[in-house]
């Protein structure tokens, strides 16, 4: 089965135990969908690709994995939406959460999401429970305090803000966490595999940034502009939009050369090689080219 | 070590890791400030003594258990008191998280809980793995969707409320989970002792129901009256005063007889009438004597 159907079975599977029969009706709609359509699900086919390069010893425990790290990533984005925090509309081409549904909703929709994420490994690695806490642990330290997503917003409400602190933890922590989820779920050792999520996270930073400063709106499925309405770092305004350019070529060789010898090592790098060609904003193709 | 000093300490030691070094300094202020001083620490107690009159065969896992599920209590207060639900500007006698800090720092405050929460759990169960994962289900089960503390909070965004079903994920759910996590960390069977936590939790929502319609905002520490604000369902506005006492006398004895035949039932029986007298106001102690 492709990556990507076992992305959406797992999901719809989470998704169908947190919305079974005595839930409240609408917090369970929203929780659908804040996760249906999904984006690109790039995080949980990082995870599976490097479970797949590692030899998939454990498919059930790397597709829990695979999807408590994409429901961790949308609870994120429902929260970093909302009014105190992006007050953003429109997310995946869509309305917010918190629009679509409110305020309420919204938080309680990432809350759901978070508990979800980790019941789901808890649930889904019962032939394989000496993975349970290595995951968790490893899934729970990309998002949480003091190092993951939760911890880069965090840095958001500091005085100072330290550029590669900021996108440590909130955009490479989780990338990070996907490859070294990935190799646990398979049996491997995780550590070998954690430089290239790395490298993948800023490489996907900085796409974002160009993304914020450069791209149209339509192009993104979400506002645009949001780095300097807020006063955030981003690598745009300190670099250049060509030497932002430059940084994303470079994070994604980064990526490619930290690719530890495997069997599926050639796979991994045609994937990130063509992935990164999708990271640029489409108006900035041709300088990049 | 009395029960008290082990929550403490497991309090503690998981702060400590969550505001390690490299942590934003003001979130990681307000992890502190979300749970230092505690409150009565009712069901992380609930928690290990469930494990103690089950033998307490696993002490590390039934403490990383209970401070679990008090990081998750924790964590729904913090949200509960945001402006988008009850707007509640005190909680344990000091300003809640949002006005000491702000709304964004509560926030991520909460979702940094529920993460560490589950952290705690596989981090600290290295010596008994094949208890993490049914640990992490059961307490999951009792805070998000379908029937949990989210859950439960969902409910107020409904047109229709069942009073029976509201009360069981927000504050039920909760005291089952503790009482079966305490069960499962001493390698019991967590089954018989779910009854005592349901019973238990009704007691507790009676006994706050009372409080938000009877008692003074000294004696608990937060706002009263907040059910009449927000049009709730409330066990005094549905049975009276009078009616709402004798409920929670009933709970309170279904809750004493509902504990298991064991070695501590004795310690049991004895530990919940205690703790039975603190729940009633003040002001009405005389009426229910």
């Amino acid at each position: 089965m492709d990556a990507i159907k076992r992305i959406d079975r797992g999901m719809e599977k989470a998704i169908a135990f947190a919305t079974a029969r005595g839930r409240p009706p609408i917090l369970a709609d929203a929780l659908k969908y804040a996760v249906f359509p999904g984006g690109a699900r790039v995080r949980p086919r990082l995870c599976l690709a490097i479970a797949g390069a590692c030899g998939d010893k454990n498919p059930a425990a790397a597709d829990s994995a695979a999807v408590a790290i994409e429901l961790l990533h949308c609870a994120s984005l429902v929260h970093d939406d909302m009014p105190c925090f992006d007050d953003a509309a429109i997310r995946r081409g869509k309305p917010s959460v918190h629009i679509k549904f409110d305020e309420p909703i919204a938080l309680l929709t990432g809350d759901a999401l978070i508990v979800l994420s980790f019941e789901t490994i808890a649930r889904e690695c019962a032939l394989t429970p000496e993975l349970i806490g290595p995951l968790i642990a490893t899934i729970g330290r990309a998002v949480g305090m003091p190092h993951g997503i939760v911890a880069g917003q965090g840095w958001e409400s500091e005085p100072e803000i330290k550029l590669e602190d900021y996108h440590k933890a909130k955009t490479a922590a989780l990338f990070t966490g996907a490859t070294a989820a990935g190799a646990i779920a398979a049996g491997a050792d995780p550590l070998p595999w954690m430089p290239l999520g790395n490298a993948l996270g800023a490489a996907y930073q900085v796409a974002d940034d160009l993304h914020d400063m450069k791209a149209e709106s339509g192009d993104m499925g979400k506002p645009c502009g949001q780095d300097a309405n807020f006063e955030r770092p981003n690598s745009v305004r300190e670099l250049g939009v060509q030497g932002a350019l430059e940084a994303l070529r470079k994070r994604v060789e980064e990526a490619v050369e930290a690719i530890p010898e495997c069997k599926g090592a050639d796979m991994l790098r045609a994937l990130i090689r063509n992935e990164a060609t999708r990271l640029v904003p489409k108006n900035l193709a041709h300088t990049a080219a």
